[in-house]
């Protein structure tokens, strides 16, 4: 499958990676190619500089958001929360029309400091935002309840035994992403029902951010137990 | 040990008979005995009418918020969310003062139908609330994430391996509720923090009430698998 992904950092990274490892031809959007490519040092968090990561993933191709939304059969948002609107803007609502995108993004506000409070909450969400600014994209917020390493390869953690969550209003749309969580080896998929569904799983983020600290990784996930 | 249950409906009727029967000294408080023991009708969802239950249960003693609140060296708070406050005031200070408070209340909100909303999330929480109004009391937030059943006999819901959080501010009073958590069958208790990590747990009811929605039963955990 023809995949964009929209960000350059640690989530982009390692999901563009890991879907073109799994045989998809993946790209890489970004604001300005020429700037994230000469991006080279490894930040504090021990994230790649994309132009470091880039030269070391040959086979994922960079490209403008506009380029990179074009050319896809399905898009990841994997930018943070508060840059997400404007960067799908940039990214051309006609060409994102009639196509999916998997939200992996959470509204988290650090304006005030680490726990991050969210900036939309309980009777909105950044996925229902999304889904009505671009109407005709069709929107499955999905893998925003885990760190990206464990979003790629669930089978590290557990050995993949915990559950992933699915929210958005087309049907068909959550069943092509079902199958490509399936491939990246999530075993339990819980379709929660329309797009206002991803309150639920955008409000889980204060909590994960607190196991985070309590447990001193983020090396783990939820499981449903039923 | 001496437990005073707050609380009449189905979280205080289960825990006050599972506790009573687990050999502890049991008391339900509640605002009118006269009119609590006076409910013989089973209610819509199934859940009996407090008097109706005491008759079933007479190991378990009724009395009066303060009453009961004065008689015991462990509370729980099983009332609704926005009764909780006015519960506690009621209970009188000086009979919570110094105790230990297992806060099991959530802050839903109904007032604009289902799903409910939080009110109150994000940068405050129902758990710091009631410590900051009886900031004599050691207010520990736990099992509010589980519904009533799974909260008494966790090993009923898939051998019991799933998780229970804790979140306050005074270790000793975390370390007495972990031994009554376990005598109850959890078995992965997970300490976060001081009170203010209750937002979290608190913001998970949104996708907890969601999750009931898909699956069709409230008979589910979380595990926090690492």
């Amino acid at each position: 499958m023809r995949i964009a992904v929209l960000g350059t950092g640690s989530v982009g990274q390692t999901l563009a990676g890991r879907l073109a490892e799994l045989g998809h031809e993946v790209t890489v959007g970004t604001r300005d190619v020429a700037v994230s490519l000469a991006r080279t040092e490894t930040d504090q968090r021990g994230v790649a500089g994309f132009g470091a990561w880039s030269l070391a993933n040959p086979g994922v191709g960079v490209a403008t958001l506009a380029d990179a939304a074009r050319g896809a059969e399905l898009l990841l948002n994997a930018t943070s929360g508060e840059a997400s609107l404007a960067v799908l803007a940039a990214a051309g609502a006609e060409n994102l029309a009639g196509k999916v995108l998997i939200d992996i993004a959470n509204p988290l506000d650090f304006s005030a400091g680490f726990p991050p409070t969210l900036f939309v909450k309980d009777d909105d969400s950044l996925g229902e935002r999304i889904q009505a600014a671009f109407p005709q994209l069709k929107v499955v917020k999905s893998l925003n309840t885990m760190t990206a390493s464990v979003m790629a390869r669930p089978v590290e953690v557990g050995e993949g035994d915990h559950t992933v969550f699915l929210s958005g209003d087309d049907a068909e749309a959550k069943k092509t992403v079902g199958v490509l969580l399936a491939e990246l080896g999530h075993t339990d998929v819980i379709d929660l029902g329309d797009i206002t569904t991803a309150r639920g799983t955008e409000m889980l983020l204060p909590l994960w951010i607190r196991l985070m600290q309590a447990t001193g990784t983020d090396r783990f996930n939820f499981k449903v137990v039923r």
